[in-house]
């Protein structure tokens, strides 16, 4: 009995990522509200379509709220729509790490997005942490997985605002872009919350305003602070006007040349490699977090009791054998 | 070979405990350095020593820098030792997680102490982070149980300063005493690190100071705002001039009576049980971090590859048979 349910489990599953493999964007959107959900079925999901993973390029755009991330991810989604061709297909995943709800900002973006919304090449979600620490952290790298295996060769990642949930949420990326706007103290905020570390380029937006050049300035300067790596990536400053669409060709080259360097460098497979520890690293955590629920009461009384020693009981709860 | 190497182990251990259970004050003083050193070898002694605890009181004190806790500490072994006859033993444990090394503060507590130090029944040791984050959790519990199989009666875990590392260590006793002086601020301090939540009596030391009483008036209403528990413990403030010796008779009978509700309303074993718990706990992530070390690249890339779902990776790193 298990088994065929089991087995007619798997069928579905597979039913639904040859759906979403089509371009069901239905079915598509119902795989990532399962994700999103924290489902049970999400572990045999994941397994169904791993093999269907690894071609997409992934990339984090993240930011201070008001710098324009919305309005660059439109410009870049079009420019890369017009770029590939009509089989250029491109995902944008908008996640809210701070709100429990998709708030008023995510709201705007999906209206000034409009103009995607009808091409079918272009899917846009947006992600909140429903009030569930961590949650968005378990679930985000899942819902990249579901929209590499449903065949999009972009990813963007959009973050909004500058803080240790964004850096963690950046560094599922391949490459990672900060925005900045002139007149935001947006690079020291950044630098304090170690974001300037894991950003592979800058956009300083709003270039038409009179102090954008004493921002690609301060950048500058963090950026000569950090020692130069032989071979490593120095990460350029791209000045733009994102609702002009201005520097938008820039930052599609510049995303160019940091891709065929991952590649070449063999960094693409280190970070790869780290974003994988990371996610095994965290499920593991929970995993035991789970099991402590259950076992550890017993256990613990044993060890108040004097009956058992803290490190058997722990060897116990990890389920190794113990001696 | 192993097996007479172990054994052998196992009788040095016995042989160790046997001296220390008859008063061997260097034998013990070895065994905690042990502990403190995160020897492979605290597990067996451990294992070794734990039909032997359960059996002392321990007594947990905390306060900022200044207010008095060495005093108060060698007044209240004054007087435990005069109560409890020539056999009542009392260990301290001053334990500083802040400094790396024992500093000034904890070497001059000693030389305050040298009362003491012909009074073989008393045993006095400090304890010191080593710059190793986490280690005085881990080690302290252990410290603990060697004075509880050493048979001291009462064990005083002395700690400096208020914050969320004394929260911790004040946690492992069964009676939190929390030292204020007046003049200081410190029941606000204590509030915000949350010290008011784990304190079972206040002793407002320097009581022949002018503000003395505007400290009792404070932590009153604090004490107000709590929500009373039917048969609860409601925390008691004592009025001391430990230097005197004032107040420390009215504080050993509370001490008493909270020995007497902790055994008469079951608190005592609920306590010992969370404490347990949060040890396995800790445990168990610590042996997990280790594991991780050595396993989680192999896994991590296997992942990354996509031939291993994440979810099976933190099952195999856990040690589970995964389908």
């Amino acid at each position: 009995m298990a088994d065929t349910a089991e087995a007619e489990t798997q069928s579905t599953t597979k039913a639904e990522l040859d759906r979403v493999r089509a371009g069901d964007t239905r079915a598509l959107a119902r795989l990532i509200s399962l994700v999103e959900d924290e489902s049970p079925r999400v572990r045999s999901v994941i397994k169904e379509l791993l093999p269907h993973t690894g071609g997409a390029r992934i990339i984090g755009l993240t930011g201070s709220p008001g710098v324009g991330k919305s309005t660059l991810t439109g410009a870049l989604v079009r420019a890369f729509r017009a770029a590939g061709g009509p089989g250029a297909r491109v995902a944008v995943l908008a996640v809210d790490p701070t709100s429990p709800f998709t708030g008023g900002a995510l709201l705007g973006d999906r209206i000034r997005m409009q103009e995607h919304a009808t091409d079918d090449q272009v899917f846009i979600r947006s992600m909140a942490s429903r009030g569930h620490l961590g949650g968005l952290a378990a679930s985000t790298p899942q819902a990249i997985r579901v929209l590499d295996a449903a065949g999009f060769e972009l990813i963007i990642i959009e973050t909004v605002g500058v803080g240790q949930a964004e850096v963690a949420i950046a560094s599922l990326a391949d490459s990672v872009m900060v925005l900045l706007a002139p007149g935001m103290g947006d690079a020291i905020q950044a630098a304090k919350a170690g974001i300037l570390e894991v950003a592979d380029m800058f956009v300083v937006n709003k270039a038409d305003k009179p102090d954008s050049q004493q921002v690609v300035r301060d950048l500058r300067n963090m950026i000569a602070l950090a020692d130069p790596v032989e071979g490593g990536w120095k990460p350029p400053i791209i000045s733009a006007v994102a609702v002009r669409g201005e520097g938008i060709d820039e930052l599609l080259s510049q995303l160019d040349a940091h891709w065929s360097w991952l590649n070449s460098s063999g960094e693409l497979a280190r970070r790869r490699q780290a974003r994988a520890r990371e996610e095994i690293a965290a499920l593991a955590f929970a995993a035991l977090r789970g099991r402590m629920a259950g076992r550890v009461e017993e256990l613990a009384s044993q060890v108040a009791d004097g009956t058992l020693d803290p490190f058997q009981a722990a060897d116990e709860l990890l389920g190794r054998p113990t001696d």
